[in-house]
């Protein structure tokens, strides 16, 4: 008998939570699991003992349910660099608790801590398996076919832009509508606005991604162009295109402030349109909005999670869990492991070849990647009207 | 045998559409109703004699089930201020299709349309009846208890609400997140982010409302004190507290940019307390989210509409009609008509009597008040992951 842990790091999804169920679940299954440790903030919970028995918090079968409808990190999160020295205090820490295996369930970044945390446990004959479990809404993580959480953000852009275009076409008077989409250097995230062209919506007229060239000049004639074919034209814009931008510009107060490109465009297009201009960020909402998760990646991010207590079982370390996808119609797909290192620091940016030559839009076969992931509704549980969300901790 | 026309007008909400199902539902249960005329952008299509003939477009009743679950306005809107001219020629348009009565769904500046229009038919003898329905997100409309729409924006601030705290206590550090609604002279929408209490959550911990004093130090000194109580905290604001500002700054392209009064507040507080601070606006999303829209809404916008046929049918012209609530708990309404002057071009403000003396929060009246307006959710359709939306023309 030995106990697992288990630990969120990194920014929030709708599906961070469900690998954590899966992880949980998966254990409940296996007799030589005894307590299940949640990590609390990442791997700082490690460093400072600090662990929530989840047999305890996680009571019944709809503690779990709820807890993989709720969005972020019900155990907290942390961005932290491991020293040799954070390795050797983990060591300790999971030893005295006897804890056989760690999950970390991270972004490329996070996956730093289980290279190092491995590296360090087999430099020093530590038989503890590490195992890290992806996740993130940038799907930025190499080797794996998608990430968990991504499908989610994907479907909440999806039909919000659907709703923002019904907004768009209100008045019949010429509009401009950039919607700035989450996605600092890969722009996997806002390429996933052409999902709506599946239902024949011919909205986001444009797509703009950090992967392709961008200038001011080629967005103002990309504008003029689809002026002349849409009364309410709507551009989909990643918040990491390369927009030559001074930061810095005080506002009425004399403070500092930070524009957005989406009103940086904005404020260009109107000044070169004269027309109603309106740029909307669809911010943290687009990470958290489990309200409207795909149901796919829901039980993709539990099912990673469950596969990584097998593969930990099966003496797996230092490793990440991945998804290779045998076919997108029908979807269909497995999941794998690879050494971490594969894809600890290390970014997947949006492929140039489904880039439209004019830099402006995507192709068809980005539109047949993306639609598996957003398939499917998780059924949410209400009370008072509001989304039941499972709290660890409140305040 | 004579016909009818409807006729939407003023900002989207996610439940004018609902109440144009409502109006076409109810017009089909009369056999003396023959066409049901919908007019394209508002007033503006009995002017131009630019209608939509409905039964020819929603052929079945899953075709009216999609419209009620679609946001904004199918038929298009207006902002237009009708003259003595404009209802001269409206007569006889309407008169050119047989129309007998005219059913108008809009906000309080939309009432003027029917109130004129009445006024010009009664002093010219000419017999159609004219029927305002309430509508907007503001829930400003005087006589009503509250006005289709408003549930459904109530509904997306509660869920989206609580994603963002869910999102905000991600990390173990003080921050703090203001998140701006909507209603500039009117506070009902950010006041009843308070139904997040009904479910013990503490948060918003500070609302502000354009109805109660607004200064800069308060704010602060609340922002000190909530401080003390929760690493993470959220405050609330209207888009139209009366915060002293001017509207025009320099951007890095030196061009004038207007700051939201939740970018204003972001700026001043973090340089206050140092701390990580961010403020999210909700935008448009508030308004057409239909994907996450109270039911009670949704119905009660489609019963208002099929009782503005009936009053019509009855004899009624000139008026608005109205709900009146008999009580919260359980919650039941009346539908009755009310002169459309006594709503036209009026406003009513969130009472001042549900706001705290420290003027920051608001009573437990109000979350009773507000808590039966977001209750239960809409079946809605999916294809390709996506909601499926009634669209009458694309482009």
């Amino acid at each position: 008998m030995f106990n697992i842990a288990v630990a969120q790091s990194g920014g929030p999804t709708a599906a961070i939570n469900a690998s954590l169920a899966g992880v949980f679940t998966e254990a409940l299954r296996h007799p030589e699991i005894d307590a299940v440790f949640g990590s609390i903030n990442g791997i700082e919970g490690v460093l400072n003992d600090d662990f929530a028995d989840l047999r305890k918090i996680l009571i019944s079968d709809n503690d779990v349910q709820l807890l993989k409808n709720t969005p972020s990190t019900v155990l907290g999160s942390c961005r932290y660099k491991l020293s040799e020295e954070d390795c050797r205090k983990a060591a300790e820490t999971l030893r005295n608790h006897n804890i056989g295996a760690l999950f970390y369930i991270g972004g490329n970044d996070s996956m730093d801590a289980v290279m190092k945390l491995h590296n360090y446990f087999v430099s020093n004959n530590i038989d503890i398996k590490v195992a890290g479990i992806p996740k993130t809404i940038d799907n930025d993580v190499p080797v794996t076919d998608h990430t968990p959480g991504f499908g989610s953000a994907a479907k909440y852009v999806a039909a919000t832009l659907q709703e923002i275009i019904r907004d768009s076409r209100v008045y019949s008077i010429p509009s401009i509508t950039i919607v700035e989409i989450m996605g600092r250097e890969a722009g996997w995230l806002a390429a996933s606005s052409c999902v709506l062209r599946a239902n024949g919506e011919p909205a986001p007229h444009l797509i703009y991604l950090p992967e392709a060239d961008f200038s001011e000049e080629k967005f103002l004639s990309d504008l003029e162009e689809a002026r002349k074919k849409y009364m309410a034209v709507i551009a989909a814009v990643s918040e990491g295109i390369p927009l030559r931008r001074q930061d810095s510009a005080a506002d009425p107060f004399g403070h500092t402030q930070l524009s957005g490109v989406g009103k940086m465009l904005e404020n260009i297009s109107r000044e070169k349109f004269g027309c109603k201009v309106r740029s909307i960020e669809l911010n943290v909402m687009q990470r958290c909005g489990a309200h409207i998760a795909s149901l796919t990646d829901i039980n993709e991010a539990a099912d990673i999670g469950g596969a990584a207590v097998n593969a930990a079982l099966a003496g797996e370390s230092g490793v990440m869990m991945v998804f290779k996808r045998i076919s997108s119609c029908p979807y269909r797909t497995e999941i794998l492991s690879t050494p971490v290192e594969n894809a600890a620091n290390k970014e997947k940016l949006f492929p140039k070849e489904w880039i439209t030559p004019q830099g402006n839009d995507v192709t068809n076969d980005a539109l047949e990647y993306f639609l598996p992931l957003i398939q499917g509704e998780p059924e949410i549980q209400y009370r008072n009207g509001i989304p039941v969300h499972f709290v660890l901790r409140g305040g």
